[in-house]
């Protein structure tokens, strides 16, 4: 396993100006504040980074200020998210040209394949492509599609895949991919994308969290896994329902989007934090405002979160 | 409405050589079938043209042929597909400038947005680019969105959309579609992406349909589309059943992923049609071969495709 | 075929006192007018008839005031709707011997059962009852299982059933039902639960309908299927066309529940017409009233319903 | 929150004679060992008890033998399985005045009710029924239907409900149930319904679990439990681990339907463990045999279990 995408890697948002366009500079500043917070590295371009609105002149942009902010102190994966093999290959090529040590890919949207396709998939992304990848599962965005747990640490026996992101919450699927991984040598870094139940996932043995919320609060996950590493578990859990607290910013918008929901909340608090200057989100989502605002604020304030 | 992209406008396949690359010369000959044949509008790029598994270069160099191929005897609409609006915009300026002349879009994908944020994302693509623009409605590829009745027609009345592909297999909400753009002055071009159930929707108001199967027999799609003008409602019921039973090559791969189902269904028969030179799919899809080949190809003799 | 069920068929509502008990006295005004306007056959104990909101008891004096009251003039098929096989016979007998002369049922539901044990489900049950068995194919409410053509013509071919209830909204599928039972030398009635489509999937052969808005509107639907009968498509159309300005009456209700949206809306329609003395639902399903009670009732005055 | 319902609560299996009646004498010794083992209370009539399946004759019976096994030694809970509130209370009160000392009720199913609606029917069956009453939150047998946790604490806090079985797979939402049932001052005792993942749902903060598998493995499943209450965390994943070891049975029988194959695998290993005579299933499932019951054996006994 490659301990450099081991820890807790925050999926950085994108920060806009209140005009709409990308604002590097607040990019730096949150680049700054998560490894000051103490994680271990950063996945730029994820889905929380709103990747899927960037164009590609955007994405490279995004991709060499955090790789120019990160300067060396912690590894920058990044995202190369597109629907199929070519495509992909391409994002994750430009990506890693910019400075991103390791590459992170689903399997094809918009297509429609099987699970050997999907392996194949894989294993042209890995061969065409100079650095380690890893598998997104994150079947809520993806139709519904969930990596099947054998084809994953086969590619990682076969040094297709470095690791895995898992964004299905599936947790009991999620343990058998550490037992199986496990079983095999453990050739993949597993990484849970829960929030809330990382104290549970870094029990049963996963190698580290990608929290969308780690973007709010980077302090506590670091102490999360700090615990987690002494073994320490009701400090773990306590440290995690202090998370869930504050997280339950998420759950104030009602009927809006989801992508306006999560990593609108999440951007809404920084903003308040004094990280971002905007809580902006891409082109068409609406910015929260008003009594929604106020509800987010509300908690993160009764939270200790600004 | 804009009556030249009404009728039979098959969404073109896209053929590949046995090596894998583009067969643009295939391309030109299916092209030239397909028009022979009585279609009144070609439709590129659309999820039959494998468009999700095609570079920016490769759509290029399929658009450019395909227009060329067309020669101007029929219009030539281009799929624009991708995840988010920017992007989007920039797929359909280059397919515009390439000669197509009118462009086909989803909703986003892999992003998660709500119905006023996809209002949103048909008006912006429409403000930047210089063609009418098509809905593009087929939830079974983008995690079962399905675009609003009442969001449709709004857009169309007020110029936004040109018209809608309706690949949903809502019948029912199609029904309603053609009554809300009725009465609200026919604003909308509403082409079915049915390929068996035709009739009934021609029979219903639609203006015209997408067939994918109408790669493979395109004629018996104009018969079925002259009959329907002309009143004869048995007569397009019995053409349909015809297509139906040559449809029936889609049944028989069994266990193979559906792209590799339907679009390798058909480009089996075109295969052995004369039409392209291979059968060969998008990587990372296996070209169907074998018993489920011969399957195939038993039943389109039957039928009298070959 | 048993040509007794074909035709219309409507899925007669069960009909509540203000105070909520069953009134068969509104049941039998019900069930005289659905014969009066020309209907072929009822179905008692249906989805819309909220079959599953009834104790055995109420089952049991539905099915026998709605025998009561054809009295011999249309047949009567009874819902045997249970979780599996043995509890479903339990049904199918008792609704047998109080007069039905069919029995519909559905796959197992809450079980979860594959292909091979559904077909011995819909055995068992032909087996052990002595009437007609209507397999009900309702993925909506079953957790979205289909029950698969091949199956049913077999099923069909062998005598277990005679005939299937397609609430599927499946069109294709239905179009391939009936040409494989065409195919098959026609064993199996196949009858459509479209309200909306009915033009059209009698143009495409299905053998009757068994609408639930033919409780609101039961002579259209006896003028549908006539026009059907001679062929005369266009008018079928016209027809179908002013069932579904009606139908609008569903689209009403916004943030209610499914049952609470088009049973209700059914319901208070019928109870302005005089045919049922309250539009009442079966607990817990709260009946329609204010705002959303006079939009139904303003469509349907439109559309001289009422 | 009721102590009685806490701790580990396996649902218990329905024995069958090779014949396919049931087998009440096996029923017994399931029982017998299960209460040796050291579980806590049982739950009679549960989706592993293949409720669904059995007639109420058959329902009564298990419930009669299940109180009459246990004997006072630990309460039982009874499932009461039906669409509606009046069905369902028709089988809570049979349930109730044969032994059982709280009953278990899903939310609506086959009827289509929003969340108002269910939780009036969770209000009625409590006020008709004298005995406490658990949520069954169980959406992958009830078309993914999920029970709120709003709503769910605050039928507690009225003395509705008295606990919440949480089949949903959701562990963020049940991180948010356990949260908002603390805030609420503990109301309602909290069981997960997970087999591979009571660990880290311990952690969090469960009151107990209700495990399918702990048919198979009660003992540990109580080691499990001892080890969370007294904070040993590594201890109970080592357990937990060992249990998913065995827990793999389930995943050995392909292409068959999910009944036969988690409740089949269960029984698979029962018979060989002299607890039951058969690993017969309720019809129409057929019970596991030849190579898939070598593969599950061959787990089993490597495991230890048999």
């Amino acid at each position: 396993m490659d301990t450099r995408f081991t820890g807790v890697i925050p999926p950085v948002i994108t920060p806009f100006t209140a005009e709409g366009g990308l604002d590097l500079d607040s990019l730096e500043a949150v680049v700054d504040r998560l490894i000051t917070a103490g994680v271990h590295a950063l996945f730029a371009l994820g889905s929380s980074g709103e990747v899927a609105y960037l164009t590609d002149a955007q994405r490279d942009a995004v991709i060499e200020r955090t790789v120019a902010a990160a300067a060396g102190r912690v590894p920058v994966l990044a995202g190369a998210i597109d629907t199929t093999s070519q495509r992909v290959i391409e994002q994750a090529r430009r990506a890693v040209g910019l400075g991103a040590e390791a590459v992170v890919a689903t399997c094809p949207f918009y297509a429609k394949n099987d699970a050997q396709e999907i392996a194949e998939h894989f294993r042209a992304i890995a061969a065409a492509v100079e650095a380690p990848l890893f598998a997104y599962d994150v079947p809520v965005r993806l139709g519904g599609v969930k990596l099947e747990c054998d084809m994953l640490v086969e590619l990682g026996r076969q040094g297709v895949l470095a690791g895995v992101k898992d964004s299905s919450g599936d947790d009991v699927g999620f343990r058998r991919l550490v037992a199986a991984n496990e079983a095999a040598g453990h050739p993949l870094a597993l990484l849970t994308g829960h929030e809330c139940v990382v104290d549970g996932m870094l029990l049963l043995g996963a190698d580290g969290v990608v929290p969308g919320y780690g973007n709010v609060d980077p302090h506590r996950y670091a102490l999360l896994w700090q615990a987690s590493r002494e073994g320490d578990w009701a400090r773990a859990r306590q440290i995690q329902d202090e998370i869930c607290a504050g997280f339950e910013i998420v759950f104030v918008p009602r009927g809006r989007s989801a992508d306006a929901t999560g990593i609108g909340a999440f951007k809404t608090v920084m903003e308040a934090q004094g990280t971002i200057a905007s809580n902006r989100m891409a082109f068409p989502v609406r910015a929260l405002d008003g009594r929604v605002k106020d509800g987010i604020l509300a908690i993160a304030t009764a939270q200790g979160l600004i």
